[in-house]
């Protein structure tokens, strides 16, 4: 069966390096399938790229290869790393851009130390081409995790802010994303709500007190900043039919508690 | 054989959100060929998606599917539809997007109400990730349009402004669409001149008037504004080497008048 | 087997006109593989589209189909043709685009003027969608060369600065890109520094001064300028963690000097 290998990185879409790393894989792996997450993560943004790869990767079949290239220490000493969790594939540099979509997985992983998997020539600046695409082609080929490097048994993970409950259930938590629309996702799941009615709750942001969570954008006037349930199943603020971010003049890091 | 399945969203392509559509498409029908047409659609402007869309749908083969999503009533009440026109199928919320593609054709249509053909779980701010794309892969399996809801014989139309010639020849349209180039694309199609010399005639907006119909950007002087027919056959003004919504300080909905 | 065909533009991607060509190339090679190299090139810039394609045509199979559209004559007497090097192909407006990535091979190569390859209806401004598309298509389904259009001997080749050293060893060269991270990209390539001790080396650009010649990006501190060599195996200069274009106030064309 064909492997879907999918892509996020950092790069854009307008220097042509996406294009490289697909002509890199497709000339190894002729029959992969190749689908782009994102290439407009903020550059060297280590924790968007988690975030967005985490909230996008389940959605893909389970025996996918996902490469994931945030790589602001391209060339130094930080070592590229594959990872098996049950069927799926994970190509990355070791700086903790898969920790999210990770979890507490059980992993399998190794370090990307047998150069003859990559390039012939490396460049000391794009891995993305030189290393983690030869990579995941030969796993679409069907190369075995452990050929491609020396087993570890640890790996970068990333220190996120978690949202919190305390004893009187107030949850507090972060913007982490504000996406196209303008839509400011938060990082407190769905999960921090349970046994709370909702009707009643207040969510402030900045000066900002927002009554209720509401089920969908058309729940709100237009022009009204409303919080919801986000497709990530995470805490959202918008705007219906307007940008939420510039309405209330907020940016990622800023904090959001509910009462 | 493999169907093809087109997207055109307000999405973007920052936010993953394309990408993971295509994994819900490729975890139910590995074998569709996904084309994007295009993400930029500006947020929840269903008039600019029925344009950009209309003018792309043609030249796919007849038996794509085709999936549309501007869809600022996600979550509301508006149905989610599937329309069968002779081997082509259009998903899309029922807001009107697909009117200008479909036109007066003979149309099956469903309204999308049967869950088991949805992802398990769904979001109310999401559905082209959770209803349209697991029914576009439905559809690319062969299930067939009456399985995926009930019967129904009206659909959402937009009413679009259109382009009139009056007696004495004098045509009066707007502009619908400004490209990447800063080309002004109106809603006169070229038919409207059937019978007019094009060389005498005076293409006006705002303050500018443009002498003649020219055949390609290369019968203007570099900076010269003029007026041709565009690429989706209807007229067009621009500049030679340069930007004729920027030069004419034009924008959507702008009056042009051809005597 | 299944031919890949490349797209390389000036297009965007927000118009739609990428995806109305994979629809004319998938409605007469079904099974071709279509891969975007860049869509970004800007707006009718050859010069930028021919650094930029060949620097990533060269990670393609052997056997890969090119097409590279950026055309500011479309529709004037400017020939389209098609190029063959090998079991290579490459189609595009005769406007020296290709020039750069053909460099002094051995080509074959056609004006295209057969329109029975063509879509029946031929615009003036959108022969991407027109001509170039089904031309490269029917390459993918194995029409020879030969078939598509009489036998030509010349084709335009762009006039691009080049790099120099002199007798003292002194390079001299120019930016020619500047990148998504706004990284320099130089003309230099890095045979020019054989013989040469990079470490004393300074590389001089308007009023700035950098010593020596790193490895990597991580060679810097944060926020200082250093050289290096690029992926593309030329001379760059960069910013760790930052934008060199931004920081030093540079543009394309900028002489660059290295003592």
């Amino acid at each position: 069966m064909n492997r879907i290998i999918t892509l996020t990185t950092d790069f854009g879409l307008s220097d042509g390096f996406v294009g490289v790393m697909k002509g890199v894989i497709l000339s190894i792996a002729p029959e992969a399938i190749i689908v782009d997450i994102t290439h407009d993560i903020a550059p060297q943004d280590i924790r968007q790229g988690a975030f967005l790869f985490a909230a996008s990767a389940r959605y893909f079949p389970a025996n996918a290869i996902h490469v994931v290239v945030v790589d602001p220490g391209v060339g130094s000493a930080r070592r590229p790393i594959a990872i098996q969790v049950g069927e799926n594939f994970f190509v990355a540099p070791d700086n903790g851009v898969l920790s999210l979509a990770l979890g507490d997985a059980k992993i399998r992983a190794v370090h990307l130390n047998r150069p003859e998997f990559w390039l012939p020539r490396v460049s000391r600046t794009f891995h993305g081409r030189d290393i983690f695409a030869p990579i995941a082609a030969h796993l679409a080929r069907g190369v075995p995790l452990e050929s491609l490097g020396d087993a570890i048994d640890d790996y970068v993970r990333l220190d996120l802010p978690r949202a919190t409950r305390d004893a009187n259930g107030a949850i507090t938590g972060t913007i982490i994303h504000i996406d196209r629309f303008g839509n400011l996702i938060t990082n407190i799941g769905e999960e921090l709500f349970e046994g709370l009615d909702r009707a009643p709750l207040r969510v402030c942001i900045g000066e900002k007190m927002i009554q209720g969570i509401r089920q969908t954008y058309a729940d709100g006037a237009k022009g009204e900043a409303i919080a919801l349930i986000s497709s990530s199943w995470q805490l959202e603020i918008a705007v219906r039919e307007g940008n939420a971010a510039a309405m209330l003049g907020v940016q990622i890091g800023e904090r959001v508690v509910v009462r």
